[in-house]
């Protein structure tokens, strides 16, 4: 499994805005293979938010990330100044997994 | 949906030592009101680990954080010097979901 994580720093203030330019886009993500979640994240801290999305693996995301309807799917412009820096892209394998119900495995 | 992650600076050279103690501890999460996935998360950048779970609701985890099993599942040991600095604890809310074979929901 393969985790994908955007960190945006956002006024603190504006928070609705940079929501609202989520909640109003197309993701383009259903049907796209290897695809298993996409969360906006809203942290404690204020003004902390994370895009954040769950693949089968990073080829999978690798394909998205390359296509054209990423390119789309993130055409949506971001009204100057609701963010507060430049975004810190971080990429994650799991090398542990444990889900409801499931054994532990690794 | 909640997310709470613990962010891991380790010591570039004893990954392994650091999954170690991982893979040998009893998670008892198994049965935990309202979880949903656990993940320990190795990141691209060297020594960055994330311990990454996934809740029904803030409740549902602070229910898990304040137990007697939370406090049993963390009595593992870790070596001294495989952390290379106090971990970062992070939590999350959903604002936006969307998941493989569901409509896009907030």
């Amino acid at each position: 499994m393969f985790i994908a994580m955007n960190q945006f720093q956002v006024d603190p203030q504006r928070g609705a805005e940079f929501e609202a330019v989520w909640r109003t886009r197309e993701s383009y993500l259903q049907g796209f293979d290897g695809f298993r979640s996409f969360a906006l994240l809203k942290g404690d801290d204020p003004g902390d938010y994370v895009s954040h999305s769950m693949w089968e693996s990073r080829e999978a995301f690798m394909a998205w990330a390359t296509s054209d309807s990423f390119k789309r799917a993130h055409g949506n412009r971001m009204p100057e100044g609701v963010l507060a820096g430049h975004p810190r892209a971080r990429f994650y394998e799991a090398v542990i997994e444990e889900r409801a119900g499931e054994a532990p495995g690794g």
